[in-house]
């Protein structure tokens, strides 16, 4: 039977739309934007709030400026949303089936006991830049670096705020590819063929 | 056309099963003891002391006691049989399509500018215990833990010495397969599958 599958992805590496076709491929559901849609509706923050923050960490908080003591206490807005987007995780993964890009899936589903397929996508620094200024058109190489540089810290930061574990550790995943090597159409075939194989 | 593929593998992972088995199934040469018993013959080396020392580095040697001093101006025997290990290696891969275990493969050809599809074979301790116990049958868990922590320990500071990089990377691997979790079919299958689709 096809595994629930997550993918991690390194910024600009094309793990999401890697994703995005395995799924198309294997015609199970697809979830990364549709979770942030369906946490917005379930927490009642607004959808664009989630949008900006749904992979911020609750250090270095723009909204409030609460004192560690009360941090203590109080879980911040990200926190909140943490908790909802691992409750909707969940959900998804309870009716079968899918991809679930990012926001901790891999973790969530770990620490409920539910094995999961969980790929990571990662591709060279200069590979990365490439695809960003192609997809992204109107940046330079220095922009683009730096935004990559920003991303990966983020989604670092907040893997390792949430898990308490390092990301991008090999041990963590069943298969790690290089996208910028391999291509992003091999990608697919690989995750693919190893979906249909998976035990 | 089927590229040259290095294995890199954690010790009780087996990687040299799945490499030798992939080699089989593309019908190309797969070379690790051979490498071994050809540098033997090229360097004037014993076979046994090579087999021995093979992937120990110069740190710790046990031949001679070389003062600091000295040890700046000659190379040690395991110096020695690196270079040996490395033009054997390069000779290997000019003859074509093959599979080539450890030995700092990846960086060696990488070094020389030999495009390679390399990979890395990777389990938890746990699964690499069970299968260590099942290989060396009188091993007990705690001398197999042993053994896994020793052998590991020794090859990460062989690559470290003479790579200067550190072993286990994923940034290194166009792919990381667990052995464990997949089991060794699997992945023969799937390295066999990228082999044909590799560019």
């Amino acid at each position: 039977m096809i595994p629930i599958i997550t993918i991690s992805r390194e910024f600009g590496s094309g793990g999401h739309s890697i994703g995005e076709k395995v799924a198309k491929k294997l015609e199970i559901p697809f979830y990364d934007g549709e979770i942030v849609i369906r946490v917005a509706e379930e927490s009642g923050y607004a959808r664009d709030l989630i949008e900006e923050q749904g992979e911020h960490t609750s250090m270095g908080n723009r909204w409030f400026d609460i004192s560690t003591a009360s941090a203590m206490y109080f879980q911040s807005p990200q926190d909140e949303i943490f908790l909802a987007q691992r409750r909707v995780i969940l959900e998804c993964a309870a009716q079968g089936p899918c991809v679930i890009v990012g926001r901790c899936s891999d973790y969530v589903l770990k620490t409920e006991g539910i094995r999961a397929m969980n790929v990571l996508i990662h591709a060279s620094l200069e590979n990365r830049i490439k695809r960003v200024i192609e997809r992204y058109g109107e940046l330079e190489e220095v922009s683009a670096k730096k935004r990559i540089a920003k991303k990966d810290k983020m989604r670092r930061t907040y893997y390792r705020y949430y898990t308490d574990e390092h990301w991008g550790n090999y041990e963590n995943y069943d298969l790690a590819l290089d996208s910028g090597t391999l291509g992003e159409e091999t990608c697919v075939h690989i995750i693919t063929e190893l979906a249909r194989h998976f035990e």
